[in-house]
């Protein structure tokens, strides 16, 4: 018997924080020493982790939850999002929850079309 | 009370006939009708399924199930896999299942490092 929450509590919790723009309440469901696997490679610690998921979060214009699974220690979430840089930018989010916290996190998405509209913003800066 | 099977059945054998090498079997858990949501757009029908997914199972050298999970009609897997041009290219898949066949897929993956692959393989041709 446990007294702290399943894992898919969890993280549905952070996810409807982060979409709802309270970085800072997202942030209570992420353990100080997460790791997480982004596109770009490996961030390690609650700092390097919001340094890179925040500013995501701020972008945000529409979030939408596709699927949402989990057991006792992990849960599996897609979701679509428009962005103001890239609509229709999905992104699959696999947690590792323990004592309520996330303590690893893999993420999914497309970088391409963010990286096309840099370089259209770099080209047309107007 | 049906005799079909649940969806997290029919997704992973899919799962596993495409990344064991036998796309002519997993094209049977393949509506003819599916609809197919990529990074790269929508696909209409298995012979356009077909054709963006085989020739990617083709290059695929390990495939790792990370997390699968699903209810009576919907699947969501999330994977690893190592690939000739790309390794550690990670995916997601969210399948609607009817009558013990995917008829909606959306998958996630990172596009920038095949784009990035195939620019490099362009100026190098060697």
């Amino acid at each position: 018997m446990t007294e702290t929450p399943d894992a898919l509590s969890v993280a549905l919790a952070y996810y409807h924080c982060w979409t709802g723009k309270d970085f800072a309440k997202a942030m209570t469901y992420i353990d100080p020493d997460i790791t997480c696997d982004a596109p770009a490679g490996r961030l390690r610690g609650a700092d390097a982790f919001r340094g890179f998921m925040e500013p995501f979060s701020r972008i945000v214009r529409r979030a939408e939850l596709l699927a949402a699974f989990g057991d006792e220690e992990t849960a599996l979430l897609m979701y679509d999002t428009d962005t103001v840089p890239v609509p229709g930018a999905p992104g699959a989010e696999w947690h590792t929850v323990r004592a309520g916290r996330i303590v690893h996190m893999r993420i999914v998405f497309d970088r391409a079309p963010f990286d096309a509209a840099r370089r259209a913003a770099a080209q047309d800066p107007s």
